[in-house]
């Protein structure tokens, strides 16, 4: 089996709202779990305020080491809405009324009803490709490997499987949970024996607290299922030694 | 009245589990939100592998641009956690037993269950002063101006209070939030002419679903409770005039 190259994804979260802690961001674990099943691995995630220098910095810096870069918020109808007009600075495009957006928002809206500030969410870079939205009318965008999505999860969650033909992903990531009635202190030094002898298989341990009770989750993530189960096989023969419950495997 | 300098704060969530969309990060919220009690605003958050050099190269970057950084996740008792040993790299610091935090974790738990495991979470820089966890024992720790917190949310929410008068903070920023029956559009251009005239409050504008209902949050945030009375006066005029219902100010 030959393995293809890693693809590697960026996210950049603009929103005062979220640095403030008024607004909890659930974007990146929709982005990050959808990229999963096409084999895109999110390495970073930057929450940024509603700075067009920040904004312009951020895209700069990260697009250059991320196979894809995905934005959200920013994208709307008011003063606050600065991410389309940054992205055209950033890659230093043309900003002003793309055609296609116009069009599909001016059939979107009721004769009279698409007014200057609905009209502003046509405005982007003018040579980008749009992110259909089948929610709420106003398109997402492209330009190179950055994708600009809104901040309203609904909506953006229902634009992403628009670009699962756009998108070129490697490997998929598969996983594994051992969920065991333990603490991470009791089975450390095990745990660790398995990763050093399974260097490619990520391992990690997360306490959880379910219906009263402690426990440990034990996530194994590799491209190779059969390297998963190694990984699994080992660990199952440390629980028993120690008399560990294994709650649920999944 | 004299305006104290601004005190910016950056957050580095550590994990990979966030990143892979498992775990959906609440700690920025908790962290912001009390932050914003003492008068320091956050600017930046990162969310960053469990990968050692992308720590170190993440804590050494942001400690030299905010006040304040603080960090989630990676100081428990398994092979991937790796914040202690990082921070102390980053400080070209001794990591070894920290004996005070040794001394809190032998009292903690019960003679004969103090194992490795549970030791390796008293390694720590041996210079760095202790954030106390009054919920499970293991105590965070910090250097110079980074705090480094676990990722539990109960157990880093538990030990934000024992840092309130280590932290020294500037004028709190007040808010207020008026929620409107209407859609962002309606209102674009008033706002945006409400901003123009109070360039020192930060005007957000969030569309909202409730109870079937669309409306926008209208968010203004100064450390000058005058000038949000003067904005929210100047929405109030132009909302009676569009007549939109106020459905909540508080």
């Amino acid at each position: 089996m030959t393995n293809k190259k890693e693809i590697i994804a960026g996210i950049i979260i603009i929103g005062n709202e979220v640095l403030s802690g008024r607004t909890k961001d659930v974007n990146t674990s929709t982005i990050s779990t959808w990229l999963n099943t096409l084999g895109i691995t999110v390495k970073e995630v930057r929450i940024i305020p509603d700075d067009k220098k920040k904004i312009i910095d951020t895209v700069n810096e990260l697009r250059k080491n991320f196979n894809y870069i995905f934005t959200t918020g920013g994208i709307g109808p008011t003063h606050d809405d600065i991410t389309a007009e940054s992205i055209s600075e950033a890659f230093n495009l043309d900003y002003g009324f793309h055609k296609e957006a116009f069009s599909i928002l001016e059939r979107y809206y009721k004769p009279g009803e698409f007014n200057t500030g609905r009209q502003k969410m046509a405005k982007m870079p003018i040579a980008a490709k749009l992110i259909i939205n089948p929610s709420s009318g106003a398109p997402g965008f492209y330009v190179e490997n950055v994708f600009c999505l809104p901040g309203v999860p609904s909506i953006l969650k229902s634009m992403l499987g628009g670009l699962n033909n756009v998108l070129v992903g490697g490997d998929p990531v598969l996983s594994r949970t051992l969920n065991l009635r333990t603490v991470e202190s009791e089975i450390a030094k095990s745990l660790s024996d398995v990763q050093n002898q399974n260097i490619d298989v990520e391992i990690g341990s997360y306490p959880f607290f379910k219906a009263g009770k402690l426990g440990v989750s034990i996530v194994l993530r590799s491209t190779d299922q059969k390297k998963i189960d190694i990984c699994n096989d080992q660990i199952l023969k440390f629980v028993k030694i120690k008399d560990i419950e294994v709650v649920e495997i999944k």
